[in-house]
């Protein structure tokens, strides 16, 4: 499903990525939202600072996806003492309280291990800080943003994601602007100028692709990685991937749902496939299945259990007797295809049904993306996506997927900023919320 | 993953196809089981009837899938009075058995509104009746078997399906001798002419394709039909299909996992794909999110349920607002993704779970199947396998989503014989016991 008419992603056209739009484009085609800069709204409103091509600080951006809301905030440290002095008290605030906690209520965080310094944004020296909510505290995010008097200062949010839509009237309702491009339905009579914060929305799947982009644009060359041996726990060993000459490349998006694009140079990608079984697809079953509540409890449980409780795999079917077709018999035949049995479903464990839970929706992606690259001839496939935060299993199923069904001609490849390998703490999505303040440089450039 | 070496295949190879060792092969590549003539066998026992050219009564043929077994009997009409009166004691009794009972025990069906009269198979004229029962009980129906004096017969059992494998020691427990090819490893010093009754194991896959084109052969044109307009219960009309221009078509076997084929002409076809998310998967699933004990019950129950209390849907990421990107907000962006929430776990029914563990399922084949349509360029797609039995929902999903993301292209076809539309009665798959028998005629013709 292509992305159609690029023409109209202009070189003026300002773009964000964020996280989990892809979710609700699982079946859904292509989606595109363009809009114009915003520059014509934050050009003309006389809060410019002395940075004269950049927009007025603070600088946020937004994916608010399907099941979570990553946010990414840019802390400038190159700040100048007339800037310093000339910075209003909310912006103040907004960073002290932002960078004194790395817990925000009981469901916000701030993933500290992840923050990036010394980064260049524009023409800006900074921190980049990343921070992750439920989607579902969107109202108590907003309740908090207006009594940190937000709606106050005169700059952009960035965001995109099926949420940037969803949360348009309160996002209004708290004082802050939502532009959405030239036709965009304001209020009668109000004009984008009146209000000073505005949320400015962004095609999710240009996000993600510049995000990714931008890596590269950066030399951030220990971002991507492989595994060799993903297998043997012995030998397993992760390995630093080139990505310097990265195209063609597969971006395979695993939030609550599955969205795959094939990037075929810059600007030039599409929308070749996705799937409703996502990371929303796990967490909900693990839920049901498990009484679980968390997507870290459900990762947890998966690692201690044994599918083969659960599963059908070929020797289940063939009896010990698959040898001799050169068949392995640790391969599932039918997932969950043990519990029609009460007798077996009376001794499975809810590690059991996570773990089964887990490698049922990790290999149908992986089953996906290989047919995928194999129809589009792409031999490089990064998966993104936090459904593979804290969790190694998928990663090396995926690895071991793509290595061995393809004879060792795809490659999986993960992004360290998407997650922490075998650590219990997260991220935000990297690509998608770098690139969200990427946009913002756009825009200064114009 | 082509099937390798199709010269043996030859002619005097004889085949039979059975249910669901397509779930075995879930993501295995192909799977090849060839053997000799089983006449080399039967040949050459005295045992002949007065019908030179074929092997002896009674004819059977079985598919010993993952979940179910599936059974055909051939019942002569044609006999001679000779024959009549030569006729074993033994014989007599089973067709009585048979004939006498739509249920055996409590878990054994025939599927009387099934069964083929005045069918000629070989140069012979009766009445194929079609049985099913769960694998599981595969130890009970030997004992059956073993009482009813089956292994006193001169004659073979042809059989494909995981099972044929699995349960050779218990077929020979009973007396049964299972003849796998010339390196087959006999009980020492035991010849294959030394026990009269013989299990003949053939090629699962080979004996579906020779099913289908079986059902050509026999001019049984009414046997496949599609629906139109799938989704409006007021217009939705079931229409023959004209399958006598068969190649190129693909066939969606779905048992407990699934198996994708490609034929492109007789004795021409490759297993393209396949996926451990099958029937086995949905019963699974239901089984233990509902507390439904059978499949019948897990569609019941699906039939009655909403899955938008259990789905994330497009427009519960996108609010509203998602009209104007020309998406429908009914499309589920994230299978299961609202049963992260307490709240919306503790508002669902067991209908609702029910309900989207269909759909996902169903969905995920539909996805793939498509896929692989596409690439292989491919139009008319096949559904067969037992998850479609007394299965509407899943085979309405299935033509809407073939001929709605093809943009009409693409053609859902299915058997008559594999189910029966919206009756609560099943049966068995027509094309794999069909073939069970065709193959004895093969066998016969040598």
């Amino acid at each position: 499903m292509p992305v159609e008419d690029k023409s109209v992603i202009e070189e003026n056209v300002a773009k964000i990525p964020v996280g989990s739009i892809q979710a609700a484009n699982g079946h859904a085609g292509s989606i595109s939202f363009r809009s114009k800069s915003t520059m014509e709204m934050n050009g003309s409103n006389g809060h410019q600072t002395s940075h004269d091509s950049t927009p007025s600080m603070p600088w946020f951006g937004m994916d608010i996806g399907g099941t979570l809301t990553k946010l990414v905030y840019f802390e400038p440290t190159d700040l100048s003492e007339a800037e310093e002095e000339s910075e209003v008290e909310t912006i103040k605030n907004i960073r002290r309280y932002l960078k004194s906690n790395s817990a925000y209520g009981e469901t916000g965080h701030r993933d500290a291990h992840l923050q990036m310094e010394k980064l260049r944004v524009g023409n800006r020296t900074g921190t980049l800080h990343f921070i992750r909510f439920p989607t579902s505290e969107m109202p108590q995010f907003l309740e908090l943003s207006k009594s940190k008097g937000m709606a106050t200062l005169a700059s952009t949010i960035c965001a995109t994601g099926g949420g940037a839509y969803k949360f348009e009237e309160d996002f209004q309702r708290v004082g802050i602007n939502v532009w959405c491009g030239p036709s965009c339905p304001l209020a009668a009579g109000q004009s984008p100028y009146e209000v000073n914060l505005t949320l400015h929305k962004f095609d999710e799947l240009d996000c993600l692709i510049h995000g990714i982009e931008y890596i590269e644009d950066n030399n951030m060359d220990r971002e991507c990685y492989y595994f060799l041996n993903p297998r043997n726990e012995e030998t397993c060993e992760k390995v630093t991937f080139d990505f310097s000459d990265p195209y063609p490349f597969l971006v395979v998006n695993i939030g609550s749902g599955v969205s795959i694009l094939a990037a075929y140079g810059p600007d030039n990608y599409r929308r070749v496939s996705g799937t409703s079984l996502g990371g929303g697809t796990f967490l909900g079953l693990s839920c049901l299945l498990t009484g679980c509540k968390t997507f870290e409890e459900a990762i947890e449980l998966a690692a201690k259990g044994n599918n083969e409780n659960v599963d059908k795999l070929v020797r289940d079917i063939y009896g010990g007797d698959y040898d001799r077709f050169g068949l392995s018999g640790d391969i599932v035949a039918s997932s969950f295809g043990h519990m029609n049995s009460a007798e077996k479903r009376a001794k499975v464990s809810r590690e059991d049904l996570a773990c089964a839970t887990l490698i049922t929706i990790t290999n149908n992606i992986g089953s996906i993306a290989r047919m995928v690259a194999a129809n589009e001839k792409i031999e490089k496939v990064l998966f993104v996506g936090n459904f593979l935060r804290v969790n190694p299993i998928s990663m090396k199923l995926l690895s071991h997927a793509m290595d061995f069904w393809s004879g060792g001609q795809l490659k999986a490849i993960f992004l360290e900023h998407e997650q922490q390998y075998a650590s219990s703490e997260g991220s935000s999505a990297l690509p998608q919320t770098v690139c969200n303040l990427e946009s913002r440089t756009q825009l200064c450039k114009l």
